[in-house]
């Protein structure tokens, strides 16, 4: 008689930071492949793109004109999903069509002046800017009293909807907290009520002491692949600290943070030795809404590629109606990227 | 000063089956698009492939051969996901690493021995045949006493990581009840305990009062984008008799049935004048757990196109780690699917 493995038996996992479920299924990698292959971007682009609305200098769909900026640039989404001039409203026929207005504020923030530099590849110096940025638009978003939530958040390759080239993310906030914060506040918060702790701060204590799916630690930061990842190569940055927002990052844990971000981007892109794709962002507490002493600051990485540069992971007909599912393992997907040198691949072939 | 209006303002609806808001933006449709354009999979496959391994007479990866079977074709997934004899079992760490073994059974049914004839293009006859198909797979795999939730679902086209491209559909089956049915029996055992009805019938009733999403009905089925719509052109039908699952479906329900969804995917087809890719399926009450009488059979389309055949929706960075968000609203949508023709496009052009 069989015994139970995690390494060969399908199974549930629970997320602990939203109380939901995913089925795990380890020997499924066996299945051949006949599905769609993507077309990989070339990996070719010029320093400067006049015709890209993030390059310095150019003109953007506003009719403004970039600066000539040397580190990074901050601007309002010219594409904005959320206006911060909407009217308030709302409407409820029976508790059966429920709507509500939303306000909100929209940013885009371009990386580096250079239209083909990608986070990996630029200095852990150049990377700190970013984060400075990131905190100065936290910031200055949350001095305005009827922002609720910020999302950073960055989509990176042609595969994850990434609509220019350029190395960009972008900033959404609004007046209403968004689902996947609400589950992960709730969650933190029965966790804080009972045990006084932080949940992420003993859930990062346990998987230090098992050490089967950490990736990478500095000073101030943990990369892990959590227990319960749902994407193939799914990774979380935590701070060893606890604290609630990027607000109170200082100036060392800044830097460690843009090297945390450099190191697993590296390993990323020399998994399959191309641009890796991914949508990463931030989650921390809400801000004007009182105060969350159980909020733990972290970052997930969801990249879609399953097993190759060309082959991602769909999350399709079962996983949208029914449970998000996977095939390797989060332990597989760990040492995958353990193992990945943190020397570019770019670089090591020069 | 301007009012409130859903027809150009950012708002959210309330998905009253799950309890989740979607965010919709549609003034942001004026959004040009540079980002990824789709290869769109020519539509010139044979009648049969022999190296199909769905087509009759064909050999599959288990080593047997399918017969040469007329109407449509069942048998057990070669790369099933989950699996019948999977040892008992489960893991908690500190509430912090938990882990319960996964049982199931999965199902593949092809929908007609030719291997270029999608739904739409079937005959309301031949869609009643594999009506049919699901209902008896239904039934005898309800007779599994460990079995509490089937799955039955389709992947329609390469974008929807469908593997192989003769048409057919999935059935997966478990000892657990799966996350989205889980949040749906809340919502619905909780409106049914207020009113001693079932939401959807409450919900059509409104729906067929303000006849402003509704794109088809016959005697016994109606089909609508609802209110609460997170793909551009996601729709949902709706049994007009409160069942809760397709066990207790008529003879006359079933063909029923199989005219909607015939009329529903030829207009989807006729839409962008494409074989319009999307992962439909039914949800329907757990088995072998009891008494589910709040809950009412329905079936959900989730199609990715936006704008035309080659240009999807991503839902990607701030849906990923916020909350769904769209781009058209529901009642655009719903116009553009009235408008359309239930002849197929291909046969109007020949
Ligand atoms: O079972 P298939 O068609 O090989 O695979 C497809 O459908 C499954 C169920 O939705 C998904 O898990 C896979 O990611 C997808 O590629
Ligand atoms: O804002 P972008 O880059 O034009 O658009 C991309 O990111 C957005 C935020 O995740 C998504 O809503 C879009 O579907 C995606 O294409």
């Amino acid at each position: 008689n069989q015994t139970f493995e995690l390494d060969s038996n399908p199974h549930t996992r629970l997320n602990i930071l939203t109380g939901e479920w995913v089925l795990v299924s380890p020997h499924r990698t066996k299945r051949p492949w006949q599905g769609k292959v993507e077309d990989v971007t070339p990996d070719n682009r010029p320093e400067y793109d006049p015709k890209c609305y993030l390059c310095p200098g150019n003109g953007r769909a506003d009719g403004d004109s970039n600066p000539e900026y040397t580190e990074s640039f901050v601007f309002n989404n010219d594409f904005a999903a959320l206006l911060e001039d909407t009217p308030a409203g709302d409407m409820n026929e029976d508790d059966l069509l429920v709507a509500n207005n939303q306000r909100g504020l929209c940013r885009v923030i371009s990386f580096s002046p250079k239209h083909n530099l990608t986070l990996p590849e630029m200095s852990v110096e150049a990377i700190t800017a970013v984060v400075n940025v990131w905190q100065n638009e936290f910031n200055s978003l949350a001095e305005n009293d009827w922002i609720k939530y910020i999302q950073i958040f960055e989509n990176k390759g042609e595969i994850m909807g990434c609509s220019n080239p350029h190395p960009h993310g972008q900033i959404w906030s609004q007046g209403d907290i968004p689902l996947e914060i609400a589950k992960e506040t709730e969650r933190q918060k029965t966790y804080y009520a009972i045990h006084r702790r932080s949940l992420l701060a003993d859930y990062l204590k346990l998987e230090q002491k098992k050490n089967e799916r950490i990736i990478f630690e500095n000073d101030h930061f943990a990369v892990l692949v959590p227990f319960w990842a749902v994407w193939p190569y799914e990774t979380m940055i935590i701070s060893k600290r606890h604290v609630n927002s990027i607000k109170l990052f200082t100036e060392a844990e800044k830097k460690s943070l843009a090297e945390a971000i450099k190191v697993l981007t590296t390993k990323y892109d020399n998994l399959f030795e191309t641009s890796f794709p991914y949508s990463a962002g931030m989650h921390q507490a809400p801000v004007n809404n009182g105060y969350y002493p159980e909020w733990h600051w972290h970052m997930h990485f969801y990249p879609p590629l399953l097993r190759s540069a060309s082959v991602k992971k769909f999350m399709v007909g079962y996983e949208m109606l029914a449970n998000p599912q996977r095939d390797i393992t989060p332990e597989f997907a760990a040492n995958r990227l353990k193992e990945m040198s943190t020397t570019h691949y770019k670089i090591s072939k020069t």
